[in-house]
Formats: C-alpha cells, structure tokens, sequence
C-alpha cells in the first residue's frame, strides 16, 4: 500500500496537555522508521508551535490544524455537542470523516469523545452498539478485551458484535496470530452463567471459522491472562470492573514490592544484581504500553488514550493508532460482519 | 465466654483429603493456643484414625465421627439431596443443626454444599438470598467480598442484605476496625451503573450509621485493594469474575517476577540479599492465608475450603472457622438485620 496513513490528534486533551501530546509526538516521530504517515495536530495554533520549538520538533510528516477551543473535562455528554463544536476533538473527528484522516486519538473527556464520534462518523449499520475495547497482556501476547464501559447493560446481539469487532481489531494488530474468541463468565461448563450468556455462545459456536474466529467457548476471570483466548468478550459493566480490578491489584503487588526491595540495605544490595531483570520485568507490565482504548462499531477507529498519561504512553496511543491503519482495521471488520451476517 | 466453640470438620471432601485436612487439623491443633474449642472430624473412622498416627496427632480436643460415604465430585446439585444422605459432609451440617456444632468447614464439592446447607440448616426469615464471602487483602488490612457466586442474577433487596450480612462478618472477624461498605460499580459518582445499583445505593445510604455499617457509596475495581471500605458488595456473577481476574493477574505477575529474577547468575544472588523481604512479601499476599469462602444468610454459618488446598490452606479455613465463631457472628448478623429491617 503507497497510500499515506494520516492519524488525526488531539493535542489538547488530558490533563498534561499539551506538553505531553506533544513531546509523544516527538517520540513516535523519532521511532517509526517508515515515515509513511502524517499526523493532524489539532490545538491552538501559537501554543502548539511554541511546544513544537520547545521539544525541537523538524519534520514534514506533521500538519497543524488550528482549533480555538478545547472540550472542557466538566462537560458532560448531555451538553457535549452544544458546546464543543469546533474544539480540537471535535475537528479531529471531523478530519476524520471527510477522509483527510484514517483514525482520530484524543486524551480528553472520555463521554464527550464517544458522543461526538458516534454523532460525526454514525454507526455502522451492521452493528448494534459501539464498543470500546482495549489491549491487556497474557502469558504469550496480547489480547483485545471488550467492551471495557461503552455499554453497561448488553444483549447477545452486542456480544456477537463484540466477537466480530475484537477479533477484526485482533487481527488489524496481529496479523499473524489466529483470533479466539472466549465470553468471559463464572465458570467454563455450558451450564454456567445468564441465559443470555447461553444464546451468545450458542451462536458463537455456530460462527466459528478460521475465516473470521474461532470460538473457544467460556473463560473465567483467572484464565484472562493465560493465552487460551485473545480476544475476551463481556458487557461493559463485567469489562470495566475486570480491567480495573487487574490494574488494582498489578498496582498493589507492585507497590508491596518495591516495598520490599528497599527496605533495608541487603535489599537495596540485591536491587544491583537483580537491575536489569527487575527493569525488564516492568517494562512487560508497564502500563503505558497498552495505553489507549478503541471505540469500535462506527464508521471509523478513534483511540482515547488515558487522561493522565505521560509522553511515553501518548506515544505508544499514536503507535497503536498506526497499527490499527496499517492492519487495515476497518477491512477486517467489513469482512467478519460479512461472515457472521450471511451466516 | 466459657462455651466451647465446636467446628465440624469434613475431612473427606476436596483434591488431597483426608491428608491434606488431617495435616491441616495438626497444624490447628499445635499453633491454636486457647484450647477453647472442640474440633469434630467427620469420615470413614478407620482411614481418619490412620492419619491421626499418621501425623502423630494428640489431642483431647478433637472428637472423631464416623461417616461411611463421601460426596463425589461429579455430583450436581441437582442430584445431591438424594446422595448425600450420610456422607460426611451431610453430617457435618446435621451435626450443626443439632447444636452439636457451631459452624461447618469442608472442601468438597462446593454446588452440593451450598445445597445440602440451604436444606438443612434453612434461610434466615429476614434473609432474601444466602450469599458467599470472602476474604481479600487491602492495603491497611483485610477486605469482606461478597457475592462471590451464589448468585448469578440479584436485585437491590439482595444487596441490602449482602452489605448487613457483610459487615456483620467483618464485625465478627475483626472486631476493633470499622465496617465500611461499598457498592462495586463502573464509576464513583452517583450517576453512574445501572437502576438496580442507584436503588441500592439510595438504601444503604439511608441504612448507613456507627452501628452497623457506614456506607462509603460505590467504589469502582481498581480501588477494591486500596483501604478505602472493607466490605466490598456486588452480585454473584461481577464478584466472581472481579474476584477470579485478580487471582489470575497475582499469579501472572508473580510467574513473571519469579522468572526474572531467575534468569542468570547475577538474579540469583541479587535473591540471595533480599530473601528475607521476598519471603515476606510472598507472605502478604500467600492465597492461602484468605482460603476459605463463607456461606452466609443461613441459620449458621458455613465455610468452604478450596479444593485442591494444602495443609497449610487447610489450616487457615479451621482458623477462620475458629475466629467466626470467637467473633459471634450470629449475634452480629441479627443485630444488623434488626437495624435495617426495623429502619
């Protein structure tokens, strides 16, 4: 493909803004080796060049667009599209859907940022909800859990969508591993969990394919991580307090550790010879690498990376945005609704 | 209090019985100094008197009684009521409800237990579902999480009683701490979750006062471990998937901790400085120390041990078992629900 990937970004948004977007963007336009991408910056103009000066900036990949306002983190949904029309989100999303842009990445309010995107680029009609999924390490990999919020009550029509959606997103970012998909539920027996479980893995079981996925039946929050499945489907209430009560408890054995690792002298000793292990061992589990979470089911991705990020993590949220574009995400998704649609 | 508190002890049921539970017993036997307690053992008296010599076990504090038959693994609670007659789970229960027994401990098949307890014992009047606790750390003590399972599907009554019955275990197992309750959901603010959750929120607000429970509203996963409340309430099927997935990411990070710090000669004696705070902070979080679920909202209470425990796992269910009943639970449970079913 010769065709340029443009990622459009709102350099405003969250809360280290727009220091931190920025100085990402230096990142990202350091490392990516293929420069065959631009970037939209959307902020105000004067600010967004005195950053660019400040993180010394050169570069004919990047593209400022300028945009007055910024969505305030207080707006909430309901008065979202009143008052943000014009912001830098906002035009981001808009960049996007007259086809200037592939994919849009913003750090601001997340409410805000589902609403307009599901206003400006619409549904697809094939799908029944959006989603927002997101990436979780396990024992061999990575896997896309979804939906992490989006939608806190769900029928099995939006589970299947979800299968269908996370496993082409899978496979945009992973294009050499094969898709398995598990419902997340109490138990692993075909007797466990809501009816409602039953019927969407009855028909799971009946769309399994290696064309799209293959369905590998019920997994339990325990196996999450263990590399049976990598795409792990589950309403946005069950999804959210998953996802959340892994990042409670990874923070709480982390902090305990180091912890011990330095409460006394032998143990800072040990810190010398174990240093480059214990590095390694966190950069696995650094968070920022699975930065970004991806609203899916609308006429095109937008990513909304953490609010609190630092440049590192916005760094890794425009990579994965690149994926995304680069995997062919919205291909993938055209092709499973195709499977399971006519099936 | 001179009476002695009297636990019925299945010794058959679970992976490695009865070695595992007679272990267990000689290990309660030689670090319970009070000698206030009766522990009444129940399964095939010729097997249970051959691990007595086994582990050379002493004591006039245990009572053996004999069962013939053992509830098998494969039974459904379906089929249970008719099987287990006899067997020595059935009659840990009876024996309970005979007043011979303050509280029933086995690790057996924990479907048919949940079954035969509800029949036997019966549901408190003031009880709408029994539900099942149990025990997590947080970063200042110990959390009560409940429901862990019981139930699939609940409504706002359900949680009610979850939050009472709740606390008045936190109560009973740690009586100088107060007990702080909160609603496990997506957000912390008042709008968000679903109907159910806002009409259960509104009740233990009204509920919430210094004689029971102070209500600390919702509180959402990444926060369970932080200290904040101690009693974290939720339906049986977000409480098991919640519960499960932090299992899973403790195991995940400590296979990956263990294998860095394995992985040459220089993290090999880096362990050699810090063993002694690694062995303490593998103690911290040692899942075996919170072994044992806890069967409430029945006349009496009942605890189910992991299945496949060790010793050591065992252990600690006898000693919770021990600390239940030390702590009063059933008079800490009626004295909450009186609060609540009479505001």
């Amino acid at each position: 493909m010769s065709k340029k990937i443009s990622i459009a970004i709102d350099a405003m948004g969250g809360e280290n803004a727009p220091n931190k977007t920025i100085e990402g963007i230096k990142f990202f336009l350091e490392k990516n080796i293929n420069k065959d991408f631009t970037l939209n910056i959307f902020g105000k103009e004067d600010i967004i060049n005195e950053k660019i000066r400040k993180y010394n900036i050169k570069s004919n990949l990047i593209n400022i667009i300028n945009s007055d306002t910024v969505v305030s983190d207080e707006e909430t949904p309901m008065t979202a599209v009143k008052n943000s029309k014009n912001t830098s989100m906002w035009n981001c999303i808009k960049h996007q859907l007259d086809g200037k842009s592939d994919i849009s990445l913003s750090a601001g309010n997340t409410g805000v940022l589902l609403v307009i995107s599901r206003m400006i680029l619409k549904m697809m009609n094939e799908v029944s909800k959006p989603a927002l999924a997101g990436l979780w390490p396990n024992q061999n990999g990575m896997n896309v859990v979804l939906d992490l919020g989006a939608n806190i009550e769900c029928n099995d029509q939006n589970l299947i969508d979800f299968a269908e959606l996370g496993s082409a997103l899978f496979k945009s970012l992973f294009p050499k591993e094969s898709a398995k998909v598990s419902l997340l539920n109490v138990g692993s027996e075909e007797i466990k969990g809501t009816e409602m479980l039953k019927a969407a893995s009855k028909r799971l079981r009946d769309l399994s394919n290696e064309d799209n996925f293959i369905y590998n039946g019920y997994i339990e929050g325990n196996n999450i991580m263990s590399g049976k499945s990598n795409i792990i489907v589950t309403d946005g209430f069950t999804g959210n307090i998953a996802l959340k009560t892994a990042e409670g408890t990874a923070k709480f054995i982390t902090k305990n550790l180091k912890k011990s690792l330095t409460e006394n002298l032998f143990t800072k000793i040990s810190l010398l010879f174990s240093y480059f292990s214990l590095k390694k061992f966190q950069n696995k589990l650094d968070p920022r690498k699975y930065n970004g979470a991806i609203f899916l089911g609308l006429n095109g991705p937008v990513v909304k990376s953490h609010g609190g990020i630092d440049s590192i993590g916005f760094y890794h949220s425009i990579d994965l945005c690149y994926k995304i574009v680069k995997g062919d995400l919205m291909s993938q998704v055209r092709k499973n609704l195709h499977h399971s649609k006519s099936a």
